[in-house]
């Protein structure tokens, strides 16, 4: 938010045509900081229900760091940063040093509030093979981050699909269900035929030929024959777990 | 279900190995209509939350409508049946005169059940332009037959944000909200910016040239930089309809 | 065959550098038809096992009318002619009285030996949905005229698993399984994961936006994560049924 | 299979509702091992004919080798991984020294029974060039580890057409026959027009420029003018010989 | 031409700076008639070899007729109209009753000069199937108008390769071979590692499924393994023509 | 424009937070008029320069006579409905029979203001075929519209580069140049080497098979190895007359 | 231009059919040097109003060293050379030590006129994200060098539409706007709704999975709903400052 | 060719059914060396006119050094080993020391006969820009050794079309014009619309975003609006100039 609109509002406030409460929302809502190569968005979680997470690909780590400090003075939220090589993290590790590193799942966090909130409503993942574990630690990880409680079953594909039927009881008592799948992506629709929470399909880049970087996988899961599954981008773990920690969040409010 | 399957069941009963509770939930679970050229399948509520919904497109009408009473026969929920054209609703209403016709929508449907359940939980749909009205339609009439209150707000899109900022308010009361957009499909990653209740996008096949058929407003919505966004196939207003409806039916649940 | 050639076969036997075996075999192997228009393929049966079958789809009927003459007089098997319209059986009818038309599966047919050699050896086929009735029809005519003891099963598709489990022991016995699925072509995989038996899988145009005319399905299949499943093209019920039937063959010779 | 579905099927052996060969099937059937990051399948011969196969594309070295140990646990066939590149042979080799690679084939295997069943029955593996060779090396050398007998013909692709007619008669004699070709892919159809055994094609990714990566090859395969030809993925070697094995078994069994 | 270009021209002639021969070759060389909607190109044969040909796809008839009589007035050569429908034609021959029709071809044409030059130098067209008719047609008529002495051979699918080695012999004395395909479209590369004139490629939309309109047979062509092979669009039978006439001409006018 | 908002600056106008000038641009800047169906937005010219126009493509011709008729209430400028085919045309013309129709760019329109403001700043139009003229049309009778003096130059492709350079002079005049062509597209290179004004290229669906529908001319487009090109949607006249009327409203202000 | 042409014009002046002035012009207008690797065009500024750049990308640094001297040598303007290395840089400035590097943009430039000519008239180029940021770079250093005064305003993506707001005033008083986004490239359709100067979007290839590399972005700015967008290829941020060149000159030779 | 079959001819010609000609023409028709790994093709330049060359892109160095001596044995032709790098030349020396390497055009070749046959009959190749000289040395060099006289023209492309136009004398004298380039191809149209001689495309991989690795340069040559052009594969200089050596021979032979 620039200083103009800051005075904008406050000259507002002060002439009587908004009041205290209103002014201080109108600042919280619109607030950013502009660093020249980011305007760090200080009001996002007050907008989204999430604080801003940094996208690293193709941030230098001398960005990444200045944007991550910005998000750390400006909320007392947990802070990410996905996408992140190791590098990056050394880098950052030198000035913040309470930054940690799921080397799995590509990001570097910064834990602020450790609690899960609530044990009763979860977020399931499952992955159709073992080859697709690091997108679903991405959906794990960042899932916790944000304060839910997840569980993760590994390596249920279709090819042997009574590992699946194992593992049906747990995924029908969570609030979300989270499926991770490369190659023909068969597992969504399966577990969307099985069970009644909504269903998060998130394709990898798990194969060859024409797995296409994912793309099979995700046309797999667009034309999913069960309904009640949508789809995220391919290999979009955060925004699988993002999608999920609202619903979940929903849930729990209404409790 | 087969014969050979339920009197199995019942074998097992009598022996002792299912109490009665546990074979009359198996039969419950594992239940169809086998009509050679289809096998109804009685059980997908019990297992899936919602009842089958028929996919008219490629059945013949004399198909549509035997399936349809098959439902009936098997279910006292609203019955529908989606992509159908107005030649087979007239085929179908001649055996049953109960059934109605959404043309917008193109669902032939009977409603049984007539009943808003929850007036405070909501569904919001949100168009782009009014040439995505029907499959908006298709969104707000399968929702309502599930038993959601749903609110439609045609015509927001981005070459007019500020249609899009008087409507938001609304929006941001809903549990879920429904983005329905064609060509560059920008409105779903703007109201993503906007609002906490997870999103669901829709692209749909409205536009020309490089919209491909609404594959340019399908990648918009996965590459959504807000997230949040979880994504169903290009026109596909139902599926975006039942997603949203288990998760709004998760916000009842938890009262 | 042309003359010159069948001359050049002639006196080589005559001068003894054939025998008569061998000039018969090579006249066999060797000989067409030739109509102008197209080159009827005499020998095909002779070296691929089986006998021409017309493509009837961008030919006149005329032309289709002629060539199905052409194989009358140089064989003793059925004829078939696929992808035919209503149109074109009416036209071959007049001249061809015994012809019979399936109009499910698109097949013109003259019917001449109608045994089915050995009802032990089977080929089953199974659909996704009751969509991809008419390519699993095409499938199943196919396989008849060729001989062989086929079974259909109808909608098993993945969002009502169940189904597929009731049928699983008939497909269990079957020496070739041809799996018929559209949108995501899940239940390929799925068969794929529960039988010994090589599987055939056929995607389906059916579907819609993202779907592609059956890419989707397409790419499912061949990205199965199960192996022992190879893929035709979309909608190749006639494809599938001959690679199903090869094999059949093969079982049935081996006795 | 989980500690609680073992001791399901065990109370009810106890109590009469199974018998103890029903029983153990039961048990065969459901079996796999937990690993946390991996589910691995030990029962997938029982159900698909084969044994689990490792992928290791994607996989840890770690993981390979873990997954490696628990299927030699779990069966006494021969145990392969694919995709697995010379350091993960090298880092299995240390706890595994009876473990071989064939590098070409990229293929890390124990073997553990070595004899091939039944020289009659054979399968052929057929390149266009001797750029396709690694793919048929992992064909040749899957089908032989599953106990067939294999016969590699290299380099004979349709620019010398001539080189193909002179394996045409060891081809005949194959009970499958694996065509590997890059490009165009044209090798599918001229093999298919030639001979009566099933067809198992494999696109390679041999080309450049408007071969993108293997589709061409692939688009060619599936759109053969000869019947009788089924596809597998791109550079997929493993899952054709898998497909030939499941052929030639059934041509063994019938014997 | 504009007239004001033809005035600079002959002002420059009439001041010495261009002399009489060159002046004439300037206004032929760059003529061209202004009809508003169109510009015909008197030119073009002067440039390009062959005069201006209409391409009446997306043209009115009206259009169509009325460069037909430009084209006529400023030339004494063939004059053709391709891509036309039989409605066309009608309104056509009203005002041109010279006009004639090829309807396999679609193309209309006034025919002014009918011999053949000369008969020794020949082009060959093959087709693969009866259904590639239409457009091996379209190149057959528009070599002959171009005034080649050409064949067409019918048929000589890989399906039934002999059909292709009974007419090798007539193909290998043409000066230019014009392969005619499509489906897999894998005869252009057969023939082109059979003979040694140019082959010119032309890939049909004939096929299904994954033919994608003439794609898969296009990229076969593109990628043929035999060199001396090169392609023109889909369907493109008259471009290929205008190709083969050009090398047929070199070869003749080296005599 | 909501009546609440309207109603909020109404209030802050009396509180004096806002005063006359600000109030009324207010309004004016985010007034629409809500129709259910549509939001018909008044305020578009007052934010982008130009007034909203209709794309009557999937809307009914009730939906397009309505919105025709709201956007004649609220302003004085010409109104067009794009995309509207002859039907709606006659539908509209009962209730406005002012409406004027261009069948040829397919625009209904209503003339409200007839004089070219300004003749000496130009839009110059050029097409490389006569295929090319509806797209061309669509965009000469938009920028005539908008108030702009436009030129249209037909049938100038490569084939006959010539035609090209005897208009040269007149695309050299133009403040913005909108080059429309099919098939390959070559035509806005060519003109992007050859003039200094800003060059809107505009694809069309002209051509056949491998044109994939414009495809080919939108890629040629973006990869113009010209700079001082930019390019619109397949087929997009409408867009590239306004984006030229933008330029040339910026020449005619500076004046 | 070579010596013959040279001598050509010469003679004609001489012989009076060209006057002094026109000789110039034409020498000028089709100068070019020859260095057998490279044409370098000497007289494109004169035709196209911007001197030739050089694409650094696929030469080697010798060429592109040579080059560089050569347009050094025929004009007195700024040179470039786009998509440059550093390597390609250290290269170039051991001989040429005035030529400076922008490693952000990737553009080695030799800077001969500093002066930004007009203050008034400026360029505005906005991005959706920080690691749009090279592209936009590359833009705005293009920009500059070519004399116009040029603002970057970076990361006002729509997941945080505010700050977007922010910027608008500014964005308002440019004449022309670039739009730099990757992922969904939303920002180009929201700018396009808010402001009246003619906007240029360049899709980025930032982004993952199905952003294709860029293509997403690519096709929502394509399928704008906002009229008054045109569009650049991928990462063409040179591109589109010389389309926004070309539009400021416009405004600024009009005062 | 096997052994046996060479006996069979033997056998055939003692026994008086094929004469010595017959005999000699047979061997040499169908012989290759069988070395496992590969199939040497000794009778390629009798069917198609020249000899077999080597596409070493996949093979590894021993494979490539083997085929050449193979070669070098059979003919006494010039030896090719296109797509190779500089590791397999220092390789291939080091046997070989008579092989040259072209590191521009990537070609391995042992020059045996080094005359141009013909000064008069020559291949002209040209270029859009330096970028795309690699692939154009791979037609240059290869048509060199195939015995023609060639001229490279560099950097023609139509952002500055006077430097063609200074070309096209030299252009149109030649049998056969190779245009040579990426981006959006343009070039090969207007040269097509400019010269009398078949023109053979080769589309290159320079470009980036939109040219996706030369298919719009690809899609650019296979629409061109002027007949007479025909298109080889991306980046396929070898093959262009294969095809254009046959055509120059034609005309040689025929003087």
């Amino acid at each position: 938010m620039t200083e103009e609109k800051i005075r904008e509002f406050l000259r507002r406030y002060k002439a009587g045509s908004l009041d205290e409460e209103e002014t201080a929302a109108a600042i919280r809502k619109f607030s950013f900081e502009d660093m020249g190569f980011a305007a760090v968005d200080h009001s996002r979680e007050e907008r989204q229900g999430i604080a801003e997470v940094i996208y690293a690909a193709g941030k230098t780590k001398e960005q990444t760091l200045k944007i991550m400090k910005s998000l750390i003075a400006g909320s007392d939220k947990n802070i990410m940063a996905t996408r992140a090589d190791g590098e990056t993290y050394e880098f950052v590790k030198k000035e913040l040093p309470q930054a940690q590193y799921d080397d799995e799942a590509r990001i570097i966090y910064v834990e602020r509030e450790n609690k899960i909130l609530d044990e009763e409503n979860r977020i399931a993942i499952v992955t159709a093979g073992t080859s697709d574990l690091p997108v679903a630690k991405e959906a794990w990880r960042t899932a916790t981050l944000l304060g839910n409680a997840a569980d993760l079953f590994c390596d249920c594909g279709v090819a042997g699909i009574h590992r699946l039927f194992n593992r049906l009881d747990a995924l029908q008592k969570a609030n979300a269900v989270i499926v991770v799948a490369g190659m023909e992506g068969a597992l969504a629709s399966v577990v969307g035929g099985l069970i009644k929470a909504p269903i998060i399909a998130v394709p990898t880049s798990v194969g060859y030929g024409a797995s296409f970087g994912g793309v099979s996988a995700l046309l797999s899961m667009l034309n999913s024959c069960a309904a009640g599954v949508a789809t995220v981008n391919i290999d979009n773990g955060f925004g699988a777990a993002v999608m999920a920690h609202k619903i979940n969040l929903l849930a729990k409010k209404k409790q």
